[in-house]
């Protein structure tokens, strides 16, 4: 199978109660590609400025991923500045400065056209069509989105998850676009506008995964320090999509296994800065934390 | 075995946004003396006035509640009257009554004496000594709080802390008892001042049990329409504690299935107000409701 990923390659420059870091890797798609990557050799789709480093270039490739539809552009690439506050899941944006990103066309190399999973991670809805044109018969469709489009742009929204079959979202996302303040009842609403599955992602409070029969709990891996929760979704995304395009199989079973290896992704990536941990990150870490997912809710 | 609970037996006023329902029966000692019924036939130690409902003496009779605790004094039962938010997590105090509960001096008819499990239902942790010297060797000692003695005694709270096996606690409490804002390093913090488990109730999200050597984590019942939350903790407790005095058994692997317990009992108590869904429930429903719980979490 192939799995592409279609998002963001930037700069981000993080600032937590305990420490400031200029520029360093992030981007949606550059954390759910690096996640993936522990599971299948992901194809990304995106673009940077000259300014993006060649050590970012070389992990990229030392983690298999592919890179033919990353575009190298004449400009600056895009960066995010943000700051959190003493509980990690109050961000405030500061700044975002598009560059190279604003007039960003995805074109899909022709060896991705045969995708079997794509992943539309926090793009503009109005770009999703394009996209979806270039391929030819994917068998999962998958979609992300941000506060911003909910509150820019709703009906294209609403009309783009009726062409997706995987929806992930957080908790407020849910809650916003369903307008119910109740998650469950938001979850099962938004499970009538399209997708097969809806996957609410809670930071500290773990995972739900709403299916047409049935609804996944999971909660999050005990961590006591979060050192930097950017890209956590998307490392989410990451593991679970990279998770299935291994085993092939979408059945209840997997997409509750899926889950929890999204999780487990989402989880080492907080517990550094930007891309930090992943690069570190071993195949026997992720399996071992998955174990230790299992011992955490089994009674 | 055998369970002693001492706790309020008292009046709710309650308002959500939905309703209004005036002096309806409520107090911790109901609550969680209801709950445990399911599993054993615990023993509740309280005070309420002339004007306490015969109908509620009857069904604590009918559940197999050993009332021989309960003093009936000359006065008004305790009053607390509440309203909640569009979020259920939102609760403002209105209005407290304590009547014949302001000077509550717990004597244990000696029936008690041998109690096996004790659980002191957040009460004023002043009155705890008094009520450890009436029970000869309790194998298991559990307390609660509410914000109200951690904000006015909270010395008192952590001696006492010292001296029980289990504390409940919702996530709020721990952050603010261990001055954490991170769940995880709270309710292990909270470990080194006494008690060998900690289990944080986190509503919606579900519950957390820190042991020395294990953590076990559940997400809640997915529950599309909370009618009142009041009294799920206090039924939490009753099903957990419960569930440890039938099966006579205080093992990692009977800790985890007694907090899946008390979240069971916890979910259906929300389910309408008051004590009114667990005066219908079944003992069915509640096995039922346990395989729900280990399907929700598989994989």
């Amino acid at each position: 199978m192939s799995l592409v990923i279609v998002g963001s390659v930037a700069f981000d420059t993080i600032e937590t109660p305990r420490e400031r870091r200029e520029k360093i890797v992030g981007g949606s798609g550059t954390y759910c590609a690096l996640a993936a990557s522990f599971f299948t050799r992901p194809k990304i789709v995106g673009v940077v400025g000259r300014d993006f480093p060649k050590e970012a270039i070389e992990l990229f490739k030392k983690r298999k991923i592919d890179i033919g539809g990353l575009k190298v552009k004449e400009g600056k690439t895009f960066h995010w500045e943000g700051r959190y506050g003493c509980d990690p899941n109050q961000r405030t944006t500061i700044r975002t400065e598009l560059n190279v990103f604003e007039d960003f066309k995805p074109e899909l190399p022709s060896g991705y056209w045969g995708a079997d999973i794509l992943f539309l991670a926090n793009i503009d809805p109005d770009m999703h069509e394009p996209i979806l044109k270039q391929v030819q018969k994917p068998k999962l469709v998958a979609m992300d989105t941000i506060r911003l489009w909910i509150e820019t742009k709703p009906e294209a929204l609403f009309r783009e998850l009726q062409h997706v079959h995987l929806f992930f979202a957080n908790d407020e996302e849910i809650k916003l676009l369903s307008r119910e303040t109740n998650l469950i009842k938001g979850g099962r609403k938004l499970l009538e506008c399209g997708p097969s599955i809806i996957i609410v992602k809670k930071g500290e409070h773990g995972a739900l995964v709403f299916g047409k029969e049935f609804i996944f709990g999971l909660p999050a891996h005990p961590c006591e320090e979060v050192i930097d929760p950017t890209g956590a979704g998307d490392c989410f995304a990451g593991g679970f999509l990279g998770y299935l395009d291994k085993v092939k199989d979408f059945s209840g079973r997997e997409i509750r296994r899926a889950a929890v290896f999204g999780s487990v992704l989402a989880s080492f990536a907080i517990e550094d800065f930007g891309i930090d941990r992943l690069k570190s990150l071993t195949q026997g870490e992720v399996e071992a934390r998955f174990r230790y997912f299992k011992r955490l809710v089994s009674f």
